[in-house]
């Protein structure tokens, strides 16, 4: 049984350290993994990204704690989701719910029964007072409706579309990762629905043109446009910083034409 | 069987790593989870007050040990405290000091059993010649006693006290978290006793008014005042960064007062 | 059973944490150690010399694998080399190469084998879905050759060599660490090479006299010449960085002379 942990706690607080403590407290058994604990702070779009795109590579069964939780202590929910066998833990503001399959969850429910919280149970820390816990009992069997009122409905995200007209995708960079690479929302069947012919990729004053087999393959300033390990188009500087090269954040536009 | 590694070795470089494979070379059974490795350089108090507010959360016998350590190969001594049925482990520096209740340790040891040393010992890294041996074979059972000479005291650290007048307290920033948010040597406890009546946090030139239920309870500048998850005053800023904020730093005062 | 990981993936992305899930879906009872995860992006001499002064402190069978990778999805060749009953997994650009002991290696295999290898697989993350199946396979007995083809060479790195004259040794400076400690080319074993007298220790416009026991016996600058934990000539700052003390860099000078 594994119990991973994506967080914004960084790496300099002992934080998610807290967090292993009490779940070895409650399961000494369960394997627990870091996905990262380096999601900018109070990033949720950045979470639920990487929880979307990690969340498959575990075994079914893998119990899913999420921290981005910019809200703690206020009125948004603590929520439990069950979902094709795996487990979704956190706060109810939409940073699990990109990992989800579509179609509704087996169970929804609020982590309301405080028989499964740390006591005392504080207003600034439910990664150690509530999810924490409630992961560890979960990884014990403890039944996912026994933690607290089932929910009809939770917090979804919404991620960017991808624009189509004739031989032209506009889409934007969604995430960007540690090396400077630009992670956008263009998919690989986006790209396949394109007529064929010469693939340009434009990215502020930048062009590329075709997708590059490997980063090594690179064109100007050192830059490769490839299918990336999320299934996406990404822009990458071999051994370099895209978003340095292309002076880009998040949001900019990525367009995608083909010339016949 | 627990144990912990709390260092300021950071994320850089291998060196908590190689401790981990001296631990499993000698006990492959024992789970080690990091607190962190992001205790500032050298920085004792840090790293004093993190496994002090991380230390209770584990199970009784977790094995401790704490290497924030600028004094390594000089005449400072390495110990091994047994407290209430854990262990500290670490340079004698009052790194391990805060985390001990109070009242007199049931064993306080040397290192000084070479046995029980890695071969070579070399004198710039007991992380793993001396302190992950040590801490592995404890966790095998080897009695505390054989560790080494016996000692009758420890350094402590001391921290900083909270002056208190009538309708006033004054503390200090004592630690600063990730997120930029601002810890207080005031506890809920030093709140409790104040007179009742409305209740004002300045830090520098910013005030407060009252403690907020969560950090998005928000005042001038998205700055909140919050009873923290080490049971502190905590100054917050939501979605921001209050030491940016109020260009704080460890040690600026926090003044509390209460208008009736 | 061991798996370790060294990677220049950093701590802002989930991609160690992916690796961990795909080992733990193969083989849920491996035990999983990060060697880290901070390698600076694409240097692959600095994975190297993490992964040689490390992999010695692992267990006899620890299987180490290093991803430091470029070339990902080019013409370069992803190896496993077993050597003196441990085991090497990564691309082939030297990484793996300066943890192997002299003479030749038991085995050198190619890991061409799809078998073994997650489906689909990308072109730009073979961590994922090349190198960490490999591992958690091989954790479970599977043999060393049945992961591909074998090759009767791999790529190795240079380290650059120590200049010797009578009374004087010519290294530099090949790895800084977290704390911009200084560590150069010069073994114990040079140094002790030289005749009998007062040894002094140059580094740009600064010479440090004699081989301090511990950081704290400092010079000028606060600085100290100490024998480091890789068995290697250091130069650190007692609380401080080296680094910018003497504005050094990789490839600097470092100049030994004894006088009589």
């Amino acid at each position: 049984m594994v119990i991973t942990l994506t967080t914004d706690f960084g790496y300099r607080d002992a934080f998610a350290g807290v967090m292993k403590g009490v779940i070895a407290g409650i399961n000494p058994h369960v394997q627990v993994i870091d996905l990262t604990h380096g999601i900018p702070p109070q990033d949720v779009m950045a979470g639920a990204l990487s929880l979307r795109h990690s969340a498959s590579y575990f075994p079914r069964g893998t119990i899913h704690v999420t921290v981005v939780d910019p809200g703690v202590g206020s009125e948004r929910r603590a929520i439990l989701i069950e979902s094709s066998g795996s487990y979704f833990i956190g706060p109810d503001n939409g940073v699990v719910s990109l990992a989800l399959n579509e179609g509704k969850p087996d169970h929804i429910v609020q982590l309301t029964n405080s028989h499964y919280h740390l006591k005392p149970t504080g207003t600034t820390f439910h990664g150690r007072d509530i999810f924490a816990p409630a992961a560890a009992h979960l990884s014990l069997g403890v039944p996912v409706t026994a933690f607290g009122a089932r929910l009809s409905s939770f917090v979804k995200l919404g991620t960017p579309g991808v624009a189509r007209e004739q031989s032209r995708l506009t889409g934007e960079i969604i995430y960007i990762d540690g090396y400077g690479n630009l992670f956008t929302n263009i998919t690989e069947h986006d790209l396949t629905g394109l007529p064929s012919g010469k693939l340009n990729v434009a990215v502020g004053s930048t062009t590329l043109q075709g997708l590059a087999p490997s980063y090594d393959s690179v064109q100007a300033k050192g830059l490769a446009a490839v299918l990336n390990s999320w299934g996406m188009l990404e822009i990458a500087a071999y051994k370099g910083d895209a978003r340095q090269e292309c002076n880009a954040k998040i949001g900019d536009k990525i367009i995608v034409t083909v010339a016949s």
